[in-house]
């Protein structure tokens, strides 16, 4: 796989992947992170063909596979948060929520193996290379695999614009959490919503119907792994 | 200026633009929040060409040029909430902060004149219409508006990673509040950090070294107007 852009790059080189070439445009190769990192030439159209996008900001690398984890096991930690996707699809909102999980000190996220975007380069660039440091679970199907983590004694909440939902800061969010959020537009199927333990909402005050995906994941990871609450219990 | 996709057309329409015209292909204009509306027939190739953008959605409008309001006007409420943004450039992030920001109940966005994302077609875009209903003002020097807002009574706050910030959700964020942001991978710049009454900070528990901003500005604006601090004092 190739991954590419700076951040990303540079996650790689940090992260457990194996790294078997980098190549970067002259102005790219004196980053003071590749110091020392044995560095091909390539000008921007050369990297352009390897990336399969302009958007290298020149630099990109030929990296192992991505490996993804085993969602059962992002659930050890007694005070475990993951966040789970049902069926999320842009590749920007996979990254950016990456991002944030891997930023608040989430446990990991979990996909759908299907009809949700995979770690590709895309959410690799996207994710600024959180994706390197995060573990991240493909499931088969995630209301199956919901009611499995309940029976890890997690607890399951969705994020939902929903009459029965409570506000965002109202439970008590100890032990293991797991957080579901929707597509945008969408939301979450009706079979993923019913198997959740409590559905979640974030006020909306303005007069545009939703928060983007990304922004919600933010709001309530951190409401979550970082409330006084949460913090007070010691956990 | 030709506004395009479902969500920015349909907010144009809600808002107070003028729209002068709309484009839309057969499928698009089938939508049900364009009943009533005279629409003009359109291939996905013209409405590209109209656009200047392939991310049209099927729909395009023209409308009045975007009215700017008068940065000062939006301190005037008591428990004013207003984001400022210190030479944020990019246009997706522009347009995410100004929909958090609509999301949340902020009463406005505060950029510079200079170095920074206007509100173009592409900030409408990002921002899924939410500039139709925000307030954006704009100011010569963002330092120099800080420090009137101060004289007004302001609370200012800017999100940092520095040393001597506190920690996000420790302030007593009641009565009038501007909470400054910088650009992604700059932060704030030193005479706009300095102005800043207190800075504040998201713990980052993981491994890479910022959220995007406009996560950070999810995290913070929510904080901000929906702590229970700030509830329990009934503003």
């Amino acid at each position: 796989m190739i991954v590419y852009g700076r951040n990303p790059v540079r996650e790689a080189i940090r992260g457990p992947r194996e790294v078997s070439a980098v190549w970067a445009t002259e102005h790219a190769a004196r980053e003071p992170w590749l110091a020392g990192v044995p560095v091909r030439s390539a000008s921007p159209v050369e990297l352009e063909r390897l990336a399969g996008s302009p958007d290298h900001q020149g630099v990109c690398a030929e990296v192992s596979e991505y490996a993804y984890s085993d969602a059962d096991e992002l659930l050890e930690p007694e005070d475990a948060v993951v966040a789970a996707l049902d069926q999320v699809q842009d590749p920007r909102n996979l990254g950016a929520i990456c991002r944030v999980a891997e930023c608040a000190g989430a446990s990991g996220v979990v996909i759908g193996e299907r009809r949700a975007a995979q770690v590709t380069p895309a959410v690799c660039r996207a994710s600024a290379g959180a994706v390197e440091h995060l573990r991240v679970a493909r499931v088969r199907n995630l209301a199956d695999w919901l009611a499995t983590a309940k029976r890890s004694d997690a607890w399951v909440y969705g994020a939902a614009v929903a009459p029965e939902a409570v506000r965002y800061d109202a439970p008590d969010y100890s032990g293991r959490v797991v957080i579901v959020f929707g597509a945008e537009g969408r939301g979450l199927r009706p079979r993923v919503a019913s198997t959740c333990d409590q559905l979640v909402s974030i006020p909306l005050r303005g007069r545009i119907e939703s928060l983007n995906v990304s922004a919600a994941a933010a709001v309530l990871m951190y409401e979550i792994l970082h409330s006084s609450r949460r913090v007070d219990k010691g956990t």
